[in-house]
């Protein structure tokens, strides 16, 4: 393995962690707030290391997949250790474990909480919050490639690894012009979504932290209720937000080049907004009588449909008193998840097409055993290697999910808050039913549940295999082999 | 589609069905209850029907798999309804729904009631519903295949879409043979269980009815407490014998011809011991303190272990009462399931052990991606087809579930209630948890939700596809077309 390479991106990545730090520490001085220190201190740490790390440059920069996996997995990793300890140094957050969760939950953009009152919160540390689900949504390792010049045509291997979806599009042959390109749409979007929340009379600072949450499809509201308590125009400019971050990126990119046709007929897209309007039209004719109204209805039964299926988990009212359909359609919308190439999370739109799409040929070859069909999307066929690799996501996500449900098991809660705290959790949308409902929250969990919860957020940003090849006994292996085979080399290099 | 042979196929069954009923006739006799006579008169009109349907023989004997699927669901279908009308001209279940929900149940060995109150039944009525099981079990075209002259090699695609597992194993050349050995072992293993259940003082009747229930890993107890009230020695009997017949009969062919060492070294059978141990061992510690010492709290966890792993459904305690990791092992088990080739149903030991092979091996690729790795089980390489036909009916057994979870929403139970009554009915189990739970039954479910459960029931014993393909569209036009041109010859024969 190549070590060096990786503690060189794991520096770069401490580097800009210590940059966008910079914020929160301007907020304190704005808001004159003495919690500001822990994230100058923090700053200043995390910059030095990540100035040692990369001090010496790596003298192979050639990388595999493998490596990309790992390297991807240790960044999310280390962010995650120092985006935490600001929270612990102010002593909002006393235990690091539960500080991690939070940080955790900001970058996978889950916003899954353990805190019990977020209204407490200074404001720097809650900017730093939301301020994490807008780092995390487009990918830390997206924004390297754009501003930094790694050489190297193995860099594609970082994004293929960081990039949700079962395939990184490969929109402009330049990777690095495709990571600005990517980074330039989502700054406009967030932008625009703040000078709409501004215009409905939202504070200044409210609407910076709303935007950041939704561009990230995060989810850590800044109120104790969430959204609940802002006006309808706010709730319907957020609806209408979260439902564009989710939509594939590509077909931004499409319409960036003119190329609406191309836009308008990508499929994934497409059964992305049927499957929205078929839950809100469920969830409204079941949910009617709760509210007073059409307006009313629909703005609730969309903020939640929207909310669920793009993995934010902003809430405007309390769905676990929904009804029981309403409350399954809810959670099948967890594991259906935003398109590939968004910020949002789940299973991912195509990956449900393609599994789809499977079944219907299997069918049809059980009734025509002589015919010969390709599964097609966006009228190209897909390559055989794509649709074992969905059906192998789908089982290994299926085996971490009973996994993760066990070992939560042993709280001796009720499987409903432990199966939704885990669907909450992989799918990156945040909060869940019954205890970790819109409501509640994740504080009541022990130290070990959360830890297997933080395992499972970042498994569902990664999309699994990077985590499961850094926990792979061969990777360590080979880690250890590398070093030992160096140090051998230097060795016989001193004598 | 040869609609002749289908309706031939369908005529034999009810036939077969006919002599069948004249068990429950000699138990009314015996008990001299009125009952019979609903069993009797059944038995004359089933019986007339098939004769008429079987009094031509059909031109063509030769059927394709899809036809072979078609007949099978058909089969099962009138099956049910004939072997339902008995319960309903009785007044022992007044409404059909219910009657043929019981049916269903019984015949697909899930084991799930709809009666609140099962002791009140007459005995004729009471060894019927478990024999249903015994039918059920090892499949009624296999009983069929072993004891009617069929022509056509194209019997196999009747097998074949009966049979449990991911292939029929093709155990000897001849079919008719290996339908009849696979009888053979199953009436061996039924009567010494019967014995055995005698030697430990069982009445008569609940032998017979327990052996059934337990040989075709049915369910249905002709308690009310099921078996908690017969002695540690009866369960202990109960506990080993589902076990037994969870295993892959493959096996007990190998024993058969003294090829005990191909027996022993069957990895879907090895892991199936295996996952059984896991299971007793985790339930054991977990319900320890709940019974009074070592051999009770095994006997339980064991049992229910056993019970539902086997997916028979039999309970001697009530398990919804257990500690949350104890209920999750258990839907767990629901899921998973007995082996392949046997009696059980679920998604089969095989088919988990391939699709974790298959996992496996993505993760190798992944850090060698120049390594080709085949997916090996008992030594053999696994063909790719197999492969993608396990992913396949994991996928559409996913969308089954959460189609009939979505339609079961509407009653306004519990998602717990309604998430185990569909695993329950799909995997052929019978008792789930909460309002379905050992000590609870399926009355309080409205007759659309019966009708989906009875729908899961038959998709689960069928392996999903025979019903699949029955309500494809173009399988009904196709049946219309050949109808339509077969009058139109004959119209044309007549000029």
């Amino acid at each position: 393995m190549n070590t060096s390479y990786i503690r060189h991106i794991i520096g770069q990545v401490l580097k800009m962690e210590a940059t966008l730090m910079l914020l929160p520490c301007l907020t304190a001085l704005i808001y004159k707030e003495p919690e500001g220190f822990a994230f100058f201190i923090t700053l200043v740490v995390c910059g030095l290391i990540g100035f040692v790390a990369t001090y010496k440059k790596p003298a192979e920069t050639t990388i595999y997949l493998k490596e990309g996996c790992a390297a991807t997995a240790l960044c999310w990793i280390f962010l995650s250790i120092f985006g935490a300890i600001p929270f612990v140094l102010t002593g909002e957050i006393s235990h690091f474990v539960d500080a991690l969760f939070e940080t955790v939950s900001g970058f996978t953009t889950t916003g899954a909480s353990i805190l019990t009152d977020v209204e407490k919160l200074s404001h720097c540390s809650l900017l730093w919050r939301s301020f994490t689900h807008w780092i995390g949504g487009m990918g830390v390792l997206v924004f390297l490639l754009a501003i930094i010049p790694l050489s190297g045509a193995s860099n594609f291997n970082l994004m293929k690894a960081e990039s949700p979806g079962p395939s990184v599009g490969k929109l402009v042959p330049k990777l690095k012009h495709t990571a600005r390109l990517l980074y330039m749409i989502y700054i406009f979007m967030t932008f625009v979504e703040f000078v709409l929340l501004l215009c409905g009379k939202m504070p200044v600072f409210d609407a910076l932290s709303t935007s950041f949450g939704t561009a990230g499809t995060g989810g850590f509201g800044i109120k104790a209720d969430s959204l609940a308590g802002y006006s309808p125009f706010i709730q319907w400019v957020v609806t209408i937000f979260m439902i564009l971050f989710g939509v594939n990126f590509n077909a931004y990119y499409f319409i960036f080049m003119r190329q609406i046709k191309k836009a308008v007929s990508m499929e994934e897209v497409k059964c992305y907004f049927i499957i929205i309007a078929a839950a809100i039209a469920i969830i409204f004719f079941n949910t009617f009588s709760l509210f007073s109204g059409i307006e009313e209805t629909l703005r609730h039964s969309s903020f939640q449909v929207a909310s669920i299926i793009t993995t934010t988990g902003f809430s405007t009212t309390d769905f676990n008193l929904w009804p029981e359909t309403s409350r399954f359609i809810l959670v099948l919308l967890m594991f259906i998840g935003a398109c590939a190439g968004s910020t949002g999370g789940g299973i991912k739109v195509s990956r449900i097409v393609l599994m789809l799409k499977t079944v219907k040929k299997e069918l049809y070859t059980f009734m025509h055993p002589k015919s010969i069909l390709k599964i097609k999307i966006d009228g190209k066929p897909v390559e055989h290697e794509v649709v074992r690799s969905v059906n192998v996501y789908f089982i290994s996500f299926v085996i971490i999910f009973c996994l993760s449900l066990f070992f939560l098991s042993f709280e001796g809660k009720d499987l409903i808050t432990c199966f939704t705290a885990v669907a909450a959790t992989i799918n990156n949308i945040g909060p869940g039913l019954e205890e970790v409902g819109p409501c509640g929250n994740f504080a009541g969990f022990n130290p070990f549940s959360k830890i297997i919860l933080i395992l499972d957020m970042l498994a569902g940003r990664l999309e699994l295999f990077p985590l499961l090849i850094l926990f792979h006994p061969k990777a360590w292996k080979e880690l250890l082999v590398t070093q030992k085979s160096k140090r051998h080399l230097t060795k016989a290099g001193k004598r």
